[in-house]
């Protein structure tokens, strides 16, 4: 990975003609690798974006560097360089060309355990210590990682892939593409608790849960299954690692979930809702399409569709800016503003 | 699970005389399943809790209802009716009919790896690719999932459920009917650290980590032993997903932990205490017995008993919302105080 | 652990001088473990370090009591007490007599699988299914626990410790010493996701993931590889339990993180910073040498070196408790606030 890897040969100008950039410098440049500027040798790719890494680029020893058309004469060592609007976005799109595919394992390790009445698709792969459990069905291509746990009954679609230790309870109903990445825990009964005779017993969760057509769950990730509801997660949501999604929750299409976010009970999220970081829904609680939920928001009542909001509890954003900078400024003026209602109050 | 499962059938007239209701329509209608309102058919018993939910029910294909009395007249497709004071309380006393159980493996998987010094009660089941440590006791059909390690010198219960890749490190105490669910983690040293001649070491943690009778440890949840106390979670105490317990901790009975909540070292949480997810405990605090900790509130200091604490610093309740209400017009009205301010202050 | 263990026989007059404490009472009184006051028995030694635990000291059943100077003369059952002045660090110094180390198992266990291209250093241990990927590199002495995976072309220093069921992706690079907690999840690739003529696909992570030299990471954390940059956690840093840090994200040298701590992508901590538990920093943030991000706090934006901030958006720990305090008080002159001006403006 990075400087090391020669899988890769590509010219300056093939990376100008890749990007819709100019080069300046050597035009038969070659790199091989990309590498941030500080770590950067002869041939890797790197790129400056902001001013603040002109220190960086100075000394960097990187073959060919992506620069703005802002930042294009920048004073440093690497000569060649490729000037494109969006130096960032650019390597985004140049990535796919330095990433070493991990080699796939064929077929099913002696290990793994594969219930009788599994049904496996053509070209499945299932890794070391994998188990899956009566009933399963696996579409064409899933791959199963090590020590990953495919619970009973539960289905699974085509270029599915399971990362090592990603565990399904039973009866989980998996889409095509899905990902789960290593530790996601899919399927679980939700939290819920009665009175009865015998003290305090489980709600049993007969609903289902459900992930759609490519969905991915992060690492360390729970999703809980439906008790009175299902549990779905729309096509091509994403969740980031440790996020959790509690019973009854329904969660549309393309919506992002960054780290640490939670949803309680029986909420429901409308299409390409985003979630910043550490953000969190309460029970019960309705949002609509497009809205995007800022990082360490707390929703606690319902939010119309396509509007932002942030803070807890959570407001629109605009006002909660309001809010917040009246506080700042609140600190300053608090003790005069009560003298002098105490003043008027003794007049 | 849901519709398909023609495990159990029941007729609405059995199903009003469990929940104390009566029925509208056709007494002998029979479901096999549950399901919510969109997705029932024919042979699914659903409910119909709030009005907003009336558009489903508008179309719903299921075949008995629970409807509250004050919505038994919404017009919509299903004909058989059940009416109840709280539809949502009668599903929940209804579930249990409809959840299939998992079939227990019996004995111990060929598989699992047991220490000669392991001490096994009668009619345990240790699945697949299970480790039970040295000196490890498993109290009655105590039921170990697939890949869980049992940590040595651990002394687990009867009728304990260690879900798939639950992990306890060594010498931890469980008792009774505990449940761990997938990925929980229990009995890590804590997260302490003294300056020595060597650089940062780690504090040793000797004390205890003790989970009472009727503990629930949710999936991916992590509890640290203690080091100079112990680490206590008092019977039928439940945690959620993704929480964290550290070093030192003393929980009383009966508590509840949403999802995301943390708890600092060395606190001290009294009975029946409950915490709404994503909030937290700094250390050293002591928390009184039937407090409640509302979503996101962060505790910094003791807090009595019986009371409702939220916000962050927390405080209590009815204070924080004016706090909160208070701030949210002080946006408006920052301005013209600090304009009456200065002038004041000219004049 | 705890009470029972007769692994260490110690007297209240070596106590006394390994503290640099005096006795008062039995100096020739011998424990054999340590214990909280409530639990220890007469083989016990324990502390009393604040006088709200006096209660549990008066009927103490420990053989020998740490005490501080002005609680010496408690009353109490315990009669041989160890009297110096700060009792707790000197029950921490202690606590490594006690501490019962698990014992190391020798070489690979027959059931772990390791490639035949990895590269086993001297003495180290691979316990029971675990799985060493191709190209591994494993440093002398390390201890890699049961069912945790070294993925592919991953390097391991020397003395490394993984527990159970701690995974790395692919190509991860592990200093000497390095702790890795049950479940811990390092090297995935970061959350990434750019529109493509295909819908929206994964950016690739060719970036590192370096956890230097001394590095931990708690139970059930994840650490993300860079895709434009790397991944790199410096000397020393050490993780708590459910801690996520993103792609791109360089850590400095000595920080600590509590748990639940999560970091955006793309952000620079300095060396020696500390963060509260449920902290939080947002994407492309600059965070200077020496900083404490209190408890709960989300830093949006840079911090210069040395200062404490607290609160949402974080700040300056002293102006963010003014405001706090300010806002507490507002509550109760909101209204009065808002009279005033309505009656200035119609005047």
């Amino acid at each position: 990975m990075g400087g090391g890897d020669a899988r890769v040969r590509i010219t300056a100008a093939a990376i100008a003609e890749q990007v819709g950039g100019h080069v300046v410098g050597n035009t038969d440049a070659i790199v091989f690798g990309i590498a941030p500027l500080d770590r950067a040798g002869p041939t890797d790719l790197s790129f400056l974006a902001h001013a603040r890494y002109a220190g960086w680029f100075s000394t960097s020893r990187a073959g060919v560097v992506l620069v703005s058309p802002e930042l294009a004469n920048t004073l440093g060592t690497p000569s060649t360089r490729v000037v494109v609007e969006k130096p960032t976005q650019a390597m985004l799109r140049l990535l796919a060309h330095f990433r070493r595919d991990e080699p796939r394992p064929l077929g099913v390790h002696p290990t793994a355990i594969v219930a009788t009445t599994a049904m496996l698709g053509d070209g499945v792969t299932i890794e070391a210590y994998a188990i899956i459990g009566d009933g399963v069905t696996l579409g064409d291509r899933a791959w199963i990682g090590s020590h990953a746990v495919v619970g009973e009954g539960t289905t699974v679609g085509r270029d599915v892939r399971f990362y090592s230790h990603a565990v399904t309870y039973a009866f989980v109903e998996i889409g095509d593409r899905v990902v789960l990445h290593s530790g996601a825990r899919v399927g679980r009964d939700g939290f819920g608790f009665v009175q009865s005779d015998h003290g305090l017993v489980r709600v049993p969760h007969p609903g289902r849960c459900v992930l759609e057509d490519d969905v991915e769950i992060g690492a360390n990730s729970c999703v809980d299954r439906g008790s009175v509801d299902d549990t779905i997660i729309g096509a091509a949501s994403k969740l980031d690692s440790l996020v959790h999604v509690a019973h009854n929750v329904r969660i549309g299409k393309g919506c992002f979930f960054a780290a640490g976010v939670g949803i309680a009970g029986s909420s429901r999220i409308g299409d390409f809702v985003q979630f910043g970081g550490q953000s969190g829904v309460g029970g019960h609680v309705n949002i609509g399409d497009r809205v995007s939920v800022a990082a360490r928001a707390g929703v606690i009542s319902d939010v119309p569709a396509g509007i932002t909001v942030s803070g807890f509890p959570a407001r629109p954003h605009r006002e909660q800016l309001r809010s917040w900078s009246a506080l700042a400024r609140l600190g300053k003026i608090i003790r005069p503003l009560e003298q002098m209602l105490a003043e008027r109050a003794d007049s």
